[in-house]
């Protein structure tokens, strides 16, 4: 059987040695435990884009995995620190939202514990490095087969982010949405599922981001010309709004929370 | 035996959610595969910088390591993906040029197979990330010991990228090259072999970057005091223009394509 | 028995091979190891930095792991490479000073090898990148059980940053320090230990940045509201300022080496 995997996602960035105590922690407790990188580049306390990025990585890797969240703008606070199992993937994370869409999206509900144990954790608690003195302890203790009733007790109510869910009107025929996410190329990534723009009938459609028409509807990037400004849909399903070989959030100036109108018909 | 080893080299940065779902596919498929991070840092879409940095850091591997290139602005078009044995090294890589100095500085002829059968996919798969529906699967059951053979048909010929030669002109005792990748510190690798210094005859040698004198030849940086800028043969065997403890990009205002020229004798 | 951990810190950056190929020659050399990013984001040459970032992440890792680090301003001069045992923990660097801290918060004196044996390096050896040839070969062989009194000759002096010792003035109930570190948050960890501040008596304290002062003592970031400039125990046990959910870099304008003057009494 392979060695026990963790994920570490942080926003932390690289040049402080945050991430690096956490993996010789880990590593102090469970020597075999595979320690894997999703990101430490989350954007500073910014919980709605932990929570999209989470919805779109940890779907894809298999069950049983442990992953770590430290996005953690409550450290220290009364906020609480969970273990969560959603769809057999199990999360050690924040009580502040950040992993909403993984729930909203799960098939069976979560089964969600309140770390309340400090015999797993790393001693003196910081008040300001949580990640460090009980998530990774934590996570480490679990990857050596600790049955996760020790941790704590069962909650049955945590923190959600508000929904940003598109108003789709079939009648209008219209479907109003925003950007959700804009990656390092400048493609704008919105929440207007592609079935939303079937249901509301067409091709056509006309599309507009912040009042802008956007002129053509590709499958890819590569069926446009380069600095052509198009719509398609996104590998994760939603309609993306993009410049061919360039960046769609430099050139129509916009970026999250950028509203996209689509309406149906010529 | 070590359990098999996947390298991933994109230009996805690390904000995103790219890379940690193609580790997600990976692990699905082979728990036990090592996935190895060489960059995510690669500029959009830059092929020629690609080529570059494959060509430098691939052939310190040992062979049978799995090299994953998601460098791909083509995805979704009828470019092809490809499956590459050179010198033992194995890559999966889309068909854009991106490996081209790796094959030219092979010892044995390429063998290269169309990825042609979806068996080995990640289904559905999207548009836009081949990436994580296609290279990431075919890498992890390449990675359980699947028979290449069974990804599709060999091909004989492939995008090559026009090839960065230096002009050197041993009668004029000159050689005419240029700028091929600046690296963080602000050093300029160029693409003139420090075996073409010698067969022009020298030292001593003008070196000249856009026209500027570079006016000391060292051995390493320490040689000379800090802001120092200097001509020295650089960690790949290439002639590089440095500033001592500082950038000559920012110094010389120079970057990759820059032209750098070199006479031999007084 | 887990199979050995090796952990790299450098100054490279992702985007240049440099890494990429460290890995590939530790690899090369012991396939079974297992290479640990801890960061490539050290600014370039900054041996300061190196210093408070290896001494805030090695001693979270068990003994025994070997520690590479490549912050090498003086590659190919005739400064030496090291092999360190420092408390258990095992590192690989340059003779300089980046390991200062390490060695003085030690409970045992360090033993320290001069690499001379070009035996257990990469031919031909680069003058401009000893990573590559010296420092991720020698990592290798001693994972594989290379007994390091092969590597080459003990040496009982080797280079140590100046201390940046806060001024305790216990008389006058005072102590200077200055900003060692500024995380990617913004926050700025001081050397004044926690302990210090209650040596000089109080609270309350009159906490001056640059002359500026902190109105605010908290225990953790969420006990005062968002933009509250706060002072509180940093994560290593030093005095931290910042801002809650923003930064006190911005916000007061400082950095590394500002001056911190802390004051007991009303």
């Amino acid at each position: 059987m392979a060695d026990p995997i963790i994920t570490l996602t942080t926003d932390f960035g690289e040049a402080a040695p945050f991430v690096a105590a956490m993996k010789g922690v880990i590593l102090g407790i469970n020597p075999a435990a595979r320690v894997i990188d999703l990101s430490h580049q989350i954007p500073g306390q910014d919980l709605r884009f932990a929570d999209f990025f989470l919805a779109h990585a940890l779907p894809c890797f298999p069950p049983g995995v442990l992953h770590v969240v430290v996005v953690d703008p409550g450290v220290g606070t009364d906020r609480k620190l969970l273990y969560v199992e959603v769809d057999g993937h199990r999360l050690l994370v924040p009580d502040n939202g950040c992993w909403t869409e993984m729930a909203r999206g799960a098939l069976q509900p979560a089964v969600v514990r309140w770390l309340a144990d400090p015999r797993y954790w790393r001693q003196p608690v910081s008040q300001t490095f949580h990640g460090r003195d009980i998530l990774a302890p934590v996570a480490a203790h679990l990857s050596l087969g600790l049955n996760p009733e020790l941790l704590g007790p069962l909650v049955s109510d945590w923190i959600r982010l508000d929904p940003l869910t598109p108003r789709i009107d079939p009648a209008a025929r219209q479907v109003i949405g925003e950007v959700v996410f804009a990656d390092s190329f400048g493609n704008l990534i919105t929440n207007v599922p592609s079935q939303a723009l079937e249901d509301i009938g067409g091709p056509p459609w006309d599309i507009r981001l912040e009042g802008q028409l956007i002129p053509r509807w590709v499958r890819t990037y590569g069926d446009a010309e380069p600095g052509a400004v198009v719509a398609l849909v996104a590998s994760s399903g939603t309609l993306e709004i993009a410049v061919v070989q360039g960046s769609a959030a430099a050139k129509l100036q916009a970026g999250v929370g950028a509203q996209v109108t689509i309406r149906a018909g010529g």
